[in-house]
């Protein structure tokens, strides 16, 4: 039994944000319903990768959903809504500030007929302030939150986080707020209203930076690989490629100083201490590393430091991470059918439910591909569907 | 009434990670009970930055918790314990795999105390696997995962994210897992495992990376601030510092023409479609660009590219993110004062919830501070209390 099993969720979320907080709570068993605009459909269906004329982008995010058409910016389409709600715990949503409000559809109506409800968005600012009603997109959030100032080399510009971790931070944020009311619920009965923004949470993941900067007064700058309290602990280039490692006590510093066949070098008074190493850590000690590592394959390098038990890691690329045994033994990559692109591999689910299976059971939904099946379930009869369908509103 | 009310965590967690989990889990309402050793307590006690000797990164991560102090390497202090699973939600830990099992508080063992426990662990591997046992840095995920191969220039080595992500994501998972099966628990009565690891977390938030390697077989590379599928979309130079926007469409593009005083550019066939900026994007069009942002104070800018409604954002310092209108209005900073530390400010709640205060309620506690009153609240007397601190237990 998986763990959100019996939750009905109203999606109305696009783009990555909402679709990422949603493929939690489907990859967890609950009913997602995908409400697409007909004809249209969510933006990331015109997103890359495309295999067979097909978005590879909606295909991994939005698997495990169902796939409902439906017209909200229609009259008609807003009631159909409005008869979902009644019988739905959870609706999510990343519109513009306000444009669920205009449709008739804000928490204060949809809580009248659902006063259970779950009611969750996903703005860039929040819901209110002077920034709420700006758009923004993820590289945004990453800057005004102060994440890309403390990202990159000390000598180069600020650098943003590849992939967009303002988006799919917050979307992860808003699974976590709806789970923790869905608990709720189950106590008092009550629904409520989540709200989470781009710009908090990745202010709220900058680790020790904002109290650098309120108890110390000093503003974070960005160090590359670097850590200001550890030495050597850094990115390194092998023979054939980069690694990291992090020697984090004075007994794997004399452990690599043996490996690299430099005990003097323990003995060294510019590096008898982990706060002189960080001292001298630049650029000589770094140099000394380095001189070794340059002449060693990563694979030696790998069974010799990991040997001495100090954390290492290679530089994988994405590709060489989703091939990785380790990887491919936890399912991290999985194997599904997608009815247009056929079988392909995509990333699989990360929480761990021990006892539950972790694969994904179904591809993504074409635009409505449910509809019938779960206007059905909510009462419609087949007249009513098929009225609705040639208004177009379905 | 908070999300979490009633719920009692037992934080066997340390360093950052997990305690980032149990964090969340404390600002929503849980009683977390943090368990340190008597006399050495958390080792993030020893990271900085530091005021009055103490660390205020315990501090900021630590707060609305509860301290017991307790020694679960001996047998007193782990039959302790099993007495608290008893009366427990959730314990939560980020020992090496393997660790607690050695004590006899392995899940197994635990679940036949209290079927109903939420059991949850961060490891850097998962709990098995070849890589299972291996030590993981945060730095180590990030390499490992192959965000690092995608964060940075495409003229630089990789980078890591300045935050340890790898940490604070999983942790923000390993909560999520927790509150899904909080709700789970409520419906069916039972407990469960639950099992995350850095390298699967930030694994799954690639976004496209991941479906790019299998279904193009192209290995993601990095490209700095550059969006390969609009421009302009990137960081850019203004007269007193960076910032970031995107134009997201030909209107957006119009109307930057029409700001730069470039009209001649929207008509010009280089430029004249989203594909063509993309292909034509470096050096020339990020050149022109440039040319006009440069001459402007970004004061300037903002008024100029938000009033055409193109989504923008100042390259803010951590410190000026902290101090901006619009965060302290989200209350995402906050004034606490820690009994050793006085008065500081530290991170804010970033899941509201309407209609609940997201305050801050209480410090971080000192090593074992609730010690005597938690231990009466789970019917120990004051003789056992005694007698427990007077053989180093607690």
């Amino acid at each position: 039994m998986k763990l959100l099993e019996n939750v009905v969720v109203l999606d109305l979320t696009q783009a990555y944000s909402g679709p990422f907080c949603t493929m939690h709570l489907a990859d967890h068993g609950a009913t997602v319903i995908k409400v697409e605009r007909p004809g249209v459909g969510d933006q990331s269906r015109t997103w890359g990768p495309f295999k067979n004329g097909y978005s590879a982008y909606y295909a991994f995010l939005n698997r495990n959903k169902k796939g409902l058409s439906l017209n909200i910016a229609t009259e008609k389409g807003q009631a159909v809504l409005r008869e979902l709600v009644r019988k739905a715990d959870v609706l999510c949503e990343n519109f513009r500030v306000g444009t669920l409000e205009k449709y008739g559809l804000g928490y204060e109506e949809l809580k009248k007929i659902n006063p259970a409800l779950i009611y969750a968005s996903i703005s860039g600012y929040g819901l209110e302030g002077p920034l709420a009603s700006r758009p923004a997109y993820d590289i945004v959030a990453q800057a005004m939150s102060g994440l890309m100032s403390i990202t990159g080399y000390a000598d180069a510009p600020p650098v943003k986080v590849g992939p967009s971790v303002g988006d799919n931070y917050t979307g992860a944020y808003l699974a976590l707020g709806v789970s923790m009311a869905l608990y709720r619920r189950g106590v008092s009965g009550e629904g409520c209203r989540i709200d989470v923004a781009m710009v908090d949470t990745l202010f709220s993941m900058l680790e020790n930076a904002v109290v650098t900067y309120t108890v110390k007064d000093v503003d974070p700058q960005r160090m590359g690989n670097i850590d200001p309290g550890i030495a050597p602990f850094d990115s390194f280039e092998g023979g054939d490629g980069m690694f990291v490692m992090g020697v984090g006590t004075d007994k794997m510093w004399k452990a690599l100083c043996d490996l690299m066949g430099r005990p003097e070098l323990y003995a060294d008074p510019r590096y008898d201490s982990n706060e002189k190493r960080c001292e001298n850590y630049l650029p000589d000690l770094k140099e000394a590393v380095q001189a070794w590592t340059r002449t060693r394959q990563l694979d030696e390098l790998e069974t010799l430091i990991v040997g001495a038990v100090i954390p290492f890691g290679r530089i994988q690329s994405v590709g060489q991470a989703a091939e990785h045994p380790q990887m491919r033994l936890r399912g991290m990559v999985q194997d599904i059918t997608d009815p247009v692109i056929g079988p392909m591999r995509v990333p699989g689910i990360p929480i761990k439910v021990h006892g539950c299976s972790d694969a994904i059971e179904a591809p993504a939904p074409r635009i409505g591909e449910h509809t019938d099946e779960l206007l059905a379930g909510f009462g419609y009869d087949a007249a009513s569907i098929s009225a609705l369908r040639a208004e177009g509103v379905i």
